[in-house]
């Protein structure tokens, strides 16, 4: 039984700690929160205790935790954890620096702790099922990648000032996503973005429409494209064409209902966001750390080696955004 | 070079004339019309003549009818071209009764002429596709075919009078294309029926809705669904049910634009009617009425067995819907 | 908080029991089963004690039950719960025998007891939606319910003994279905059936591939199609004509992936059977009940009386295929 | 009655001389080809005369003329026409250099000239509707043009010598088609570019894979991915996103027949090439060229300055793919 502490009760620490109770291999035993009220009535709903980070982190009587905190405290609560010998999981991303995350990394790596980061959409049914259709060869060798990724609608433009920007904030998603269906690293990041949404994102210095296309040494080429508004919910396509064939996941819609009139057709729109659309991806995650740390596999996937490079990335094309030139991958 | 004269120029006539005007083995030689006008100005586009439908028959320039007068003539003009040797290409009934489709298949038997009937969906490139993938086991064993057939409009309640009845004008089609599809006779009839979309259809004496079931001496079954009424176009599907799968041919939408907003997914509605659904399958059953003549093939489908087959089916359904009873079929 | 206590812990008790545990107004009090090793596991799992159908049913602690034993049961523990004043929801059916349901509708009347059927379809999300906006009228007058149905594989010629056959077993559900989406009472019944996917059930006395076809006394026409296999999935398709549109619901496929290649499209095979498929429409359905009883609604549908009803249809179609003659409705 | 001289009688030559040859507001008077056999064929089947280009161009009886003949002569043939008076409608590129096509659209426009460049894909019906929906505001403001346009298989690495490189040879359609859609100029132009199918291309200096993304003034953003092969037919979907919603046009797969079975779902591959996919289109491009000229529209679109602008793009994208660093658009 995997005694789990719980780092940050908000909406996706919630949907993490349902996962965590209902899983038979594991025990929601502790819950945190900045906010006493969050973690109380988490803890009432599920049977855990509150009990403060450090105290988490300190006890003898939690094996794994789960960052689900603000992103500025994640570095810091990953090294603690791992110098407290606990199994990690941490939301994305592990920072906005990636000098930061290498510090990190490298304390997990003399802990030889077990650490995963939270890129949700690795576990979603049909974008997994395209991947490991990929890794058996159903489209030959990959050639271009294709993710379409739009919000239903942007964040205040408050919010992206401390976000990090497009590219690290949502665009990162994506970043992992290429990797993870291409199985190459990118060499190259060209970014162009504008403010189209939401002029007061352009004032904040962000963008809120961009695309990037990069390309991987052999050759192989990924292309992004980003907006924080989709008036129809939350676009979320991916597409692989490769020298036998092309691999695609659907948009899923609200319903599977069609009224046929004059007009045509009219059908759903697509689920509206994460918490609804990755639902089941959630939940695999979760079931998927706890697998790895109950058979004692200390290299679950997504690494913090993946966390590092969708960094990189973001970085690269937060650059490249900037300058207006393609930027080098090292 | 088959010379052709057709006999009767209204809209399916002119259709046909432009495909034999096309087709490098035929020659459109002659055109005849009760209504002068009208077979002169489809001469005047094609380059035929101007003759009657006698003169036509007893030509020594013409090698095959094509019959597109009404209805009623059908049968007459069958007889009188064979008789005087030619191939003959007839629109569907060939009769509303039976037993003058029996007389009429005899002069044709006897004279060892080509009679062909139209049935157009047969070579609807969908539909027959279903068929030749049915004929090569995709699905293994039939079990059970559905038809779901509906026109855009009802007819004026006029015409319903002299039209034979739904069963004989509209479902006609649909009999054929289970038959075709099934290839194995129907045993029994069961049928209900209903004047739900133009009550003046009732008062005349016939229905707008209808249902039919069907079963061969094997135990397969087909369902047919007809209204004269479909808001969004020309509904025209089949599906066939079977040991080892499940064959199906989709309604063609005007267009493949979709548009997605805030109340969903908006496509196009199916394409209106005959004239524009049926297209190509129009222009493959002359192609295939031409090549069966060419290559010496007396013995082209759908033949005047199966317009007599349909025409059984469209009496016991009739029958059927009017005693409220099941109707067994020779 | 309403106590349940739940007879029956097999498959579909287990479901049940899982969302009465989840919904915050229920408490699940206790189990029952024949096997005491089921009912004990059951109540391990979620924390209910184990008793007898009687203990149960005579107990001060319970508010409601839930009657999952097999169908012989069902009358007479509705009639007991209703006379120990519980609230019950019962799987379908209520009863094989038409004058059985009688007697217990009796019964329950005369409590004035809450009486829910199982006919978990009814609360699938996609076919409620198309029943909510039927009735508010998105395609004018209804004129044609079109239900295909298909397992994905038979079940034993052995069940299909005591199963009182195929109409009455599988079809049923599309009995309710069919007055569901109709909206109106049935008043003649025309069935065709054969054995077709195993001759064991022809031996048996039973058939596995049916055709339905029913009409309203104002002459709306509903055609119901069965088949006990189908290669590709649980086959579950609905689709309402109207005088100015026509609603539908398609299947749903396991994942959303595409394959495209050389041989074309390939998509995923459809959800396999109704534990998967309609594990949403089962919660909805508990909880539906769980919030008539918390709000004092004494007559949830569907009722005794929608029960009853489609086992007359059921009898109705199995009569009809007996007799090779349609069958009308009181 | 417009008399057309066709200059070039290979396929594409055939295709538009058939739509010629049907309209009636037009007559195809004369062929031209290099070969005069294939010439010869073409005026026996269209009734039309075989002159030489220049016979053609002199000639009194010639009002229009269709130039159909290799790239490198299109320039020349549209001044030596546009000094003899006739209208022009020429096949896209005028020339893989933007200072001749310059240097020809002067001498166009000194003769006040009707000249109309064949972009093809304009006139599909589909991609028609897209932009007229567009114009009429259907998705807002538009935000992200996204073009995907993969043709079956490569050319021979011979033919990419003489073709000007895939950003000239095939991806001018789509730069064609980015403005048409986004009806604003592009400012700046990012392109990759891999020799992924056939490494003969590669050898050649050319790609066979290839990404571009472009910006316009007001900072909307298109993307276009090609590929020299697509397995699965004749790749060309395009998709665009406003501020209100979002307007697609799918891929037209061969027919609409599915076969579901316990592998799931297969469909058809998509129509395999243009001569096929751009049937309609072809038509409706000479048809409109034709009411254009018939009407006495000097301006008809996809206009020599489309043409020249096309040729722009298609020259910053090679510069942008040789430097690996974006291009300006003047």
């Amino acid at each position: 039984m995997i005694r789990f502490g719980v780092l940050g009760a908000g909406r996706i620490g919630k949907v993490h700690a349902a996962t965590i109770a209902a899983n038979p291999k594991a025990k929601l035993a502790y819950v945190a929160d900045a906010y006493p009220a969050a973690a109380e009535q988490l803890a009432a709903q599920t049977g855990a205790k509150v009990a403060s980070v450090e105290e988490i982190i300190a006890s003898g009587d939690v094996d794994a935790v789960l960052i689900a905190t603000p992103t500025p405290s994640h570095a810091d609560l990953i090294e603690a954890a791992s110098k407290a010998g606990k199994h990690i999981l941490c939301e994305k991303p592990v920072s906005l620096s990636v000098d930061r995350i290498n510090q990190c990394l490298h304390v997990v790596e003399k802990n030889k702790s077990t650490l995963m980061i939270g890129f949700n959409r690795r576990f979603d049914p049909n974008f997994s099922t395209v991947e490991s259709r990929l890794r058996r060869g159903d489209v030959g060798d990959i050639e271009i990648v294709t993710i379409i990724s739009r919000d239903p609608a942007p964040p205040p433009a408050e919010y992206v000032k401390s976000s990090g920007g497009l590219f690290r904030d949502m665009m990162i998603h994506d970043f992992d996503m290429a990797r993870f269906l291409m199985g190459e690293e990118f060499v190259v990041v060209n970014a162009l973005g504008s403010a189209l949404v939401d002029k007061a994102i352009g004032v904040e210095g962000d963008v809120d429409t961009a695309a990037v296309q990069m390309q991987t040494a052999s050759g192989r080429i990924a292309v992004i494209t980003n907006s924080r508004r989709a008036t129809y919910g939350y676009d979320q396509r991916i597409e692989v064409h490769g020298s036998t064939g092309m691999l695609s996941a659907r948009n899923i819609q609200n319903s599977s209902v069609e009224l046929w009139n004059a007009s045509g057709l009219a059908g759903d729109p697509v689920q509206n966001f994460f918490i609804e659309r990755y639902a089941q991806a959630y939940a695999n995650e979760i079931n998927t750390f706890i697998d790895a740390v109950d058979t004692g596999n200390t290299a679950p996937r997504p690494s913090g080696f993946d966390g590092l490079q969708a960094q990189k990335l973001a970085d690269a094309a937060t650059l490249s955004w900037q300058t207006g030139k393609p930027v080098q991958v090292a």
